[in-house]
Parts: C-alpha cells; sequence; structure tokens
C-alpha cells in the first residue's frame, strides 16, 4: 500500500480525492491538512464521511512527514514551496494547482501574476494529461495535475488537431461547468436562488485556462494554436460539457475524422468515444473518471463540433490526479461506474 | 377591446399567451381551442390558472368565428389552411407555428418536408421579428411570428452582421434553451431525472430553425450567410442564452461594435443592450418579454462573442406574438417586470 | 397615486416589492434605502431591473419624508423606532419583519431576545394576516405583515380550527420552503452545491414563526393551541408547501370538513380552495399572491390533511404587504397571473 | 464467485442493482433480461454504461437458467410464478417488488388487488429489512426486499416503537422522495417543467406502502400500529427524507431516546446515528447504501420528531436486495461512500 496524503483536503478537489482514496484498492490516506479546518474531522465539514472517514485535519508539514505521495489542492501561488521540499524528500508531488501548468513562465506572469521561484524544478515538472503525455509522466516526481476546462477541451478537439484535419486558426470553445467548479467559497454567483434556473457566461475570452488549452493544442499541433474559450455556469452540481468547433480543413470527411479519433482513444480506458448518432452528456459520466466524447460534421459549413463530457471533480480535477499517481507508482482504482440517473 | 382567440391553446406557447392576454388592457380572450383537450377548461390542464380562467376549449372554427385576431399554436403543417379562412374573413392570423416562417419554398421543403399550399398568402405574409422588420409588419394580416432560436441568435449578433462589421463566413451559434422549449408532450429527453443533473447538445448543426435564422441575418448582411448552430438542452424551465461567435472584420474597435449596437437598439424597449462588463444571464428575464444582450471582444483571436438572453415562451413565443399583434393593432400589453429570482 | 417608500430594498423582500409596486395601478414607488447599498441603483444589484427602475437607494430618513405609505423590510429589532417615527408623522408603516407580530411581549423576549421599546405602539398596531383578520387591519397606522411560514400554516388549517373540527392538541405542522426564504445573504445552507439536490429539516420544533403560529390558531379556537412545528429547505426557489395534521373530532366527515373551508374562503379572492382530488403544489402559485388549499382525510387515523401552497415571497411576504396596503387604503393591484410553467 | 442475474433489468432499480453488482467483489453478473428491450444492451438504454457494461438483454427463463442468485424488479403480481420456479431449482430469489411483502393475504388484497397463488411459498419467504428483521433472513431462499418508504420510515422511528419510548396511536409520517422513486416511465408528474421548481404531496394517505410500513411497526411494538403516511414529490433525482412525529410517553427524556438508538443502531454498518444538533440530509447519502437518522425532541407538545435520509435507489431498492443477499450468502460489496457533493 502506498502512503497518500492530501495538502488543502477541505475544498472541493481535496474533499473528492479523500472520497476516490478511501476506494483504492493499493493506496492507503495516512494523512491530510487543511488551514481553515486544522484539527477538525473532515467529516464535520463533509457530513458525507461520517463514520466512514474522521481523520482530523493536520498541517502540511505532517502530510509531508508521513506520506510517500503528496497531492496538493491550493489556490495558486502556494505550491511552488512545498513541490520543492517534496522534490528534496524524494516524494512524489502531485499538484492540483496552476503553479506547475505552464511552460512559459511569461504566461504565467501574465495570467496568474506570479514567478517561478525554481526555475529548475519547473523543467522537471510535467504537464501530466495522460491521454496525451502519457509517456512524459512515468518516473516524474513533479506532477503537474491539469485544470477542468483544459482537460474537456482537448479531449474533445484534441486528435483532431494532432492529426491535422482541423485548422488551427478560427478553433471555439464554448463551455459550460457545473457549480462545483467554483468550489466550496461562498459568492454571489453560486447562491442557489441566484444560480438556479439561472445560466450565464463569465470571464468570457479572458478565463486563465486559456493558454493551458492553448498549451496542449500548440503541442498537438506542433504550432503555435490560439483559441476562443467561453465558460459557461451550469445550474447542476458536477460535470463539463465542452461543445468545440473547428474549420475542417478542405476534403476531410466524416469517416477520416472518425477514424483519427478511433485511433487516438483505442487504448485509452476512460475516454469513451460514442457511436454516431449518440452525443456526449454529463449526465452519462457524472461521479466517474470517463470522458465521453462525440462527433458531429456541419458539411453546410465545413466545420467539426466536437464535444466532450467530463465530470470537473473527477477527471477533471481529483480524478485524473489519482490516475497520474497510478501512472506514476503503476497502480489502479478508479473503476467507478457512472450511475445511470 | 380586440376580441382575441387561440388556437392550440393547451401546448405551451397556446398557454403562455393565455396567461398573457390575460393581463392585457386592451385585448379581450374571447375564445381557445385544443384537439386534445375540447370540452376541458383550460385551468383542468393548467391548475395555475383555476379560478381564473376557467375557459372551456372549443373547436378552431368557433375561435376564428369569434374573434378578430387569431394566435395559433401548432405544430407544423396544420396552419396554412386556417390562415386562408382567417385572410378570407379579413381576419389577423397570428401564427407561431414554421408554416410561414421560411421565404423559400424549397427550404420549407427541405426543413420541414412540405410545401406551401397557397403561394398568393405566403406571398402576403411577413415575418414578424419587430427589432428587425417592424415597418413590414404594419398593416399586414398573415403574420409568421418568429421560433426561438431564431429570435435569440439575431437579437445577439444581428446589428454587427447589418453594419457590416464581422465576416458572414465563420459565425457560430452555441445555443442553451430550457426546457419548456421541447413542449407539453412527455419525452425520454425531458424525463425529469434524465434533465435534471444533465446537460447535452441535441439536433447538431441539423436543427430546423438553422435556415430561418440564416434568413434573417442574410437580410441584415444583404447577402447569403450560413452559419453553424448547435442547441443545448439546460435543466431549467425558461429561457435561451445565445453564445453567437463571429470574426470581426480587420480594424473593427470594441467601441465601434457597442455604438452600433447602441444605434440600433436605441428605440427598442424589449432589448436592454448591457453595459460592459456585465453578461447576459436568462435569470434576468425570465417570464418577461425583454432579451438581454452583453458584448465582449476576443482580441486575442479577433472575435466578437456577442450574448442574448430571452425568455422561450415569451419573446421566443407568445410574448413576441402579442407585440407582433401590438404592432399590427397599435396596442400595448407587455410591460412585465422580471423577477429578481 | 400613493406615494410609497421600502426601507431595506435590496433584501429580497423589499426586492419583490420593488416588483410588484412597479406594477401597481395606484400606487407610485417614489422611495426607496438600503444600509449596504446606500447610493447604488437597485438594478445594480437586481440586473433584472435594468433599465425599468433604476432607482438609486438614499436612507431611510429620505424615504420616510417622500412617502405616505413605507415598506419596512428589516432585521428584527430595527423596525419599532422607524415605526414610532412614521406614526407620530401620520404615515401608514407596513413592518415585514417581526417587531409587531407578537402580542405577548414575553414571547417576543422569548424566541426574538429583544423588548418592545413603546407599549403604546404595539398595541395601537395589527397583525394583519387578512383572511383571518381583516376586519382589524381597515384604519391602521402600524401594520404587522405575518411571516411566511405563519401565512401558509393558518390557510391550511386554520378554518377547521375556527370552526371547532379538529382537536387542537396534536396540530403537526410540516412544511418546506424554497430557498429565497432564507434570504439573499450568502451562507453553507444556500450554496449551490451543498442546496442543489439536497433537502433537510432545520431549526427542528424551535424555529421563530412557532410562537406567530399559535396566536393566529389560538384566536382562531379562542383557546390557546400549540403546535409542533418543522420547517425544511426545499432545492427550488420559490414557494412553501405546508402540510398540516391535526385529530378530526369524533364524527366529523369530509363534507363537512370541505363545507367549512368553503364558506371561509368564500370571499377570500387570493384563497384558492382546490376540488377534491387535486392537491397543492407550489408550481401553481408561484410568482403570484394566491394561496392554493387542498383537504385530505385519512379515515384509517382520523386525521385531517390540510396542505397549503403560497409563495414565499408574494403571499408569504410583499405580496401580502401589499395587499395590506390596498386593505388599509383600499387600493388594489394584485391581479398576477401564476405562470403554467 | 456467485452467479448473480437481474430480471427486469432496464428498470430504475435493476439498471441500479447493473451498477452496484459490477463492483461487487464476490458476485458476477452473468445474465441480465428485460420484456422491453430484449436483445437490446443495457448501455443502449443507459448510456451511463457504454463500454463498462453491454451486456444484451434476454428472457427471463435464461437468466434463471444461468444464474444462482436472481434478482427481480417488475410491477407487483408478476413474481409469484418466478419466486416459485426459483425455489423449485433450489435458485435464491430476491424480489424487489411488492409480492412477497405483505403477510397478510387480506393487505395484499386490499392495497393490489391480487391473490397469493402459492400460500405455502408465501409462508417460507421472508420480508427482508436486515436492520430488523437480520435473523430471519439468513437461510432463506425466497426474500421480500422492502419498499423505498417502507424501509425510511422504520429506520426513523422503529427504535423507539421497539423499546416502547411513543405511543403507538398518533404516528405520522411526511416523507419527500426524489423523482427516481417514480420510475423510468413516462408521466406528467416526471416532466421535468411540471416537476422543476415543484413541490406537492401525491397519494395522501392512501400510498400503498401504508400496510407495509405498519407491519414492520407492529412488529417491533408487538401490536397493531397504524400510521398517517403522507409521500411527496420532491425535484431532486435521488433520497428520501422521512420527517417522522411520534407522541412521547410521559416522562421519557431526550437521553432515554438517544440510548435506545444507540443501541439499537450500534452495530448497524449501514445506519449512522447522527450526533446531536446534526440533521439528516438526502445530500449525505445519495449514491449509498447508508441511512442517516437525527433525533429532535418537541418537549412543547411532548413529540419525538425522527428523521431519516435513505437513497431511494440504493438503501431504498438496489443497495438492499444486495445487504440482503450478502446477509443469505454471507458476501459483502457495499463499501460506497457517499460523495461530498
Amino acid at each position: 500500500m502506498i502512503k497518500v496524503g492530501i495538502i488543502g483536503a477541505t475544498g472541493y478537489a481535496g474533499a473528492e480525492l479523500v472520497r476516490l482514496l478511501m476506494s483504492h484498492p493499493q493506496a492507503q490516506l495516512t494523512a491530510i491538512s487543511s488551514v481553515s479546518f486544522e484539527g477538525k474531522a473532515i467529516s464535520q465539514v463533509y457530513p458525507s464521511y461520517y463514520n466512514l472517514n474522521d481523520m482530523v485535519c493536520e498541517n502540511a508539514d505532517q502530510v509531508v512527514d508521513k506520506c510517500q505521495v503528496i497531492f496538493a489542492a491550493l489556490p495558486h501561488g502556494l505550491s511552488q514551496e512545498l513541490a520543492k521540499v517534496c522534490f528534496d524528500k524524494d516524494k512524489i508531488f502531485i499538484d492540483l494547482g496552476a503553479d506547475f501548468r505552464l511552460e512559459n513562465e511569461d504566461d504565467y506572469k501574465e495570467w496568474y501574476g506570479g514567478e517561478y521561484t525554481d526555475k529548475e524544478l519547473h523543467k522537471n515538472s510535467v504537464y501530466a494529461l495522460p491521454e496525451f503525455f502519457r509517456d512524459n509522466i512515468k518516473g516524474k516526481k513533479t506532477i503537474a495535475n491539469p485544470g477542468c476546462y483544459t482537460t474537456g477541451v482537448p479531449l474533445a478537439i484534441g486528435p483532431a488537431v494532432a492529426k491535422g484535419l482541423v485548422e488551427t486558426k478560427g478553433i471555439i470553445a464554448d463551455c459550460k461547468s457545473g457549480a462545483t467548479g467554483a468550489g466550496r467559497g461562498l459568492s454571489q454567483n453560486t447562491h442557489f436562488t441566484d444560480l438556479n434556473e439561472g445560466f450565464h457566461p463569465y470571464k468570457v475570452a479572458c478565463h486563465r485556462h486559456t493558454p493551458e488549452i492553448e498549451q496542449t493544442l500548440s503541442h498537438l499541433a506542433n504550432k503555435p494554436v490560439k483559441i476562443t474559450f467561453v465558460p459557461h455556469l451550469l445550474p447542476v452540481n458536477r460535470g463539463i460539457l465542452s461543445t468545440v468547433y473547428a474549420p475542417l480543413k478542405e476534403g476531410v470527411t466524416e469517416e477520416q475524422v472518425r477514424q483519427a479519433y478511433e485511433e487516438f482513444y483505442n487504448d485509452e480506458y476512460f475516454v469513451r468515444l460514442l457511436p454516431k448518432g449518440q452525443v456526449a452528456d454529463i449526465h452519462n459520466i457524472k461521479y466517474s473518471n470517463f470522458g465521453d466524447v462525440s462527433l458531429h460534421m456541419d458539411n453546410r459549413t465545413g466545420t467539426l463540433v466536437a464535444v466532450s463530457a467530463i465530470d470537473n471533480m473527477v477527471k477533471g480535477a481529483a480524478g485524473q490526479a489519482i490516475q497520474n499517481m497510478n501512472i506514476v507508482c503503476e497502480k489502479t482504482g478508479l473503476e467507478i461506474i457512472p450511475p445511470a440517473f
């Protein structure tokens, strides 16, 4: 059994890690920490866990000391120092925050307003979107776990970009996220009466996940890609649906597109390419690590419409983090069946 | 008082007409009809109206006989004959169905599979989207009331197209509709447990509203426009949010765009152009005839993101039908304040 | 036109008063105040009102000066002084808070922890639940507008208690309220992801509305009545459903019960006694001032199950306050048709 | 591995059995059947299972032939014959329907309108609510799995009844169920726009679960118990909250009540008695087999308010059926952690 710990366990991503790790056959949740709830049991914050996991939140140092794999789910800017400590102690650090996601420090400065305190550590880290970069992940110790939109959009359009079937200019990602994406912190936006029976975009064309998505697509295209990315807030608890539009290259047929995706995702257990005629729906993947992808051709305008559905808290956060742990440590534990309703 | 009647009063659009007409200061709801519920009171179908309107459903002939203005909310194909009867009797016919919306009969054949039985009548009818075609509406007797998406998308992007600020190629309309859009008929899609906590696109790039939206935009652009249109089903009762993407023409500034919209909507009571920094939200227009529009520039990619929010049952159906009656008959009665929550 | 003003206009009850008063044919909303948003437009707080009402919040003194009828929607303890000022200036004061609701000062001390600063003023005030105490309301200047549960429960069981058809011992009120009942203030309970797909009781058998309900039922029974009252939080925006259980007196028949209610509510426009076989549903009264009541007999156990549905923000707060103004000033303006869906 | 099969796998209870059995460490789902979808894959009906379980629905005979434990999730009246076949073939039959739940055939006739075709078989069957009747279950071959309300209500009030702390006359069970309780079949009640933002009681004091609840409570009280039972339909997917009111016997204290429940549920893994001050919430048990119970005293009226929350599809149907299989076969497989949000 691997001893694993969570720093920032009382936020939504941390709490979801608790849930998933409790069922992991080869990992033992050994310590958790929280700044806001130090000394309190996780089950006092989340009564769902009452009697099942009443672990008490300690501090970050204790988690690092007791564990071999450390998950951090912290606001950006707070992971760099911790990652360094873990690296020096030869522990695996899986960061669910943004500090190690962007390769280009200038992007980080522009979108997050911080600096890379240890540039060497950043070079040794890896951006861990398994379906696209699995080979880079194995053996690494500082793991940047992707964000939610930044998982959903590439899952939808990545194969078409990688195989050169679509133009890289003019890609539009229209995404819709459930409310857990906004976290546990209270806000007017997530006040029940404001969100319920409401629906609106936010951070239109200026959301921080933009450069991260572009980084992934640029790697796949092997040239710089810029996209228009607009997130919306859905009145549901979980799930991100990404509807991605890309101009098809002249002459590309539906069969070519479908075949490219089939090849790409053939060995990917957690990606389900839906049969023709089906549409991806967040309903079908909630609470699980699966990502569903459906493909649609608009032949009237020469546009590929690729749709993905993921659970933002699982494949878009905690599940993918465990998937990455499994890759690094060659372990399993994510065989959750999504409920039918 | 104008005597008004509704044919097809027990569907959602018909029932919403009942609600709105009950508050109209210059119209008197005189007769209603329903095939499924003939002989039953509307309040037996919709208990919300109990004691307030217990009118009994008659048949279509009775409605035509008793009324001066006839609203029809019927499945496509059933309005043409009725419209002819009304025309011959010199009555105003306002059709909430699709039979008179498309100018080009070939489009109707392709997307709806029917024919125009009286081509002369079609020539004398008018497509009544007031904010764009008000001058054509006055004095007409056969009024084609636009569909819901076909109101929302032009409200968002129409002014930019009309003023030549965006390219007419490459426009993407990503729309999200509440469940009333699917009507009162039962379906697996609108079964509570299927839709609640779910979200998915449907009829991707093949929805019947596509040629109707293109017809409006082509008129505004004064040249043929084709778009990619993808609707999604939202787990809310009411509202359509349309997020429309269009490539900006070289050199067009945010100020130019905003000024164009301000000029366009300056005298339009029912369109609210939101101040910079605000986003359109279906929450703010529900149960009312208002359409909110917000504008956003993606300067990184040269894309205009224009967003509109309407209530699909009011501005997208029954309210707009009454707005059209008011234009034809020069009456009012739509001053509903949208509730704050 | 009566000049009316609202003190505390940016809370939910105040904002709902704004909406309803904008459509009142004989009242002119003249001034509004808010402590939190003084100097800001109400439409900046509630974008639904944008362009329709952009009144700027002033302070309470300005509202009192400019208006003839003053509505106050304030936390308990803050109305007494204002009520006195209004009384001395011969203005009508309608209090949506709790300060004047309880006749017995000891109850107020026990449940709210405050004192009656001007006992004479309390004597001159009136508890204004129109369907039960209309005759007392006319001509009064200090009006205590009932709370939401305290309207819903008596509407359901009041007639049976008043006519002596049920025992006054053993009455159970199991109530379920939409989230607007918890107000605009942020709380973990009304965080979207906590409430959505959740449901739970709160303040079990210790909610402050208990003595107020008992006061009304005691007046109707003409003897002291104690009840068990348990509220629950529903994942909807609006509406309270009250399921009230009372032991039937020996030999009382369904016909007697129904007839008693019919007599009681015969002239009450805003109460709709539903036909046998129907059930009250919050769906059918939302956004309106109507209260629906359905009656059910459990002959196996000799229990009357009386159910009422009201909109907590309208009949349970702002609508009833206007109904009271209309009684005092003999005006109208509440003919809102509840939407069908 | 035990070979298990499901008859009626495409209804909600059957489909939930599929989900849970796929994760069971000692059971192998071997065959499923469906009348409506014979020849189709379960994943065509429930796309959540796509790629994970694409078993094709066969007929009931095939399921019986291939399996050792047979779950049946059928409309009432259809299980008796199947149960007999299984009994004769020495197979374990777990019935999620109502045919074997009522001991008294007269009750079955009155509430369901059918007869017991094989009275001997009924005598050999067992009503399997594990927390109350575990000892009777072991070794039985015909297992009547309780219904949802009939699990929730006894979990809340059973211990108080069994220990004689409350009167057995005057018990009120006010229950609220999520929409999955109404099944997969389409109905106006579960049409999204009807249920969303709505809430109402149904089958007031005449629901078929009444005699089943009374049977359990009568066994616990060791004398006949009659209750008033009113179910309501909640606009959520899953969960039943049961708020149960019972008159406390003279002199019974909160400590006595709490201690009685602690003793009763001490060894029950799936029942979580919540600490004082907490309330049961369906949010905390969804998708899991746990039942949360909270206790509240209304000392003003001498009433115990006991609240339970279960997932109607798991502890109220499929999960409990597996729990019963585990008891009969001494197996496990239900260690699902309820998600926190």
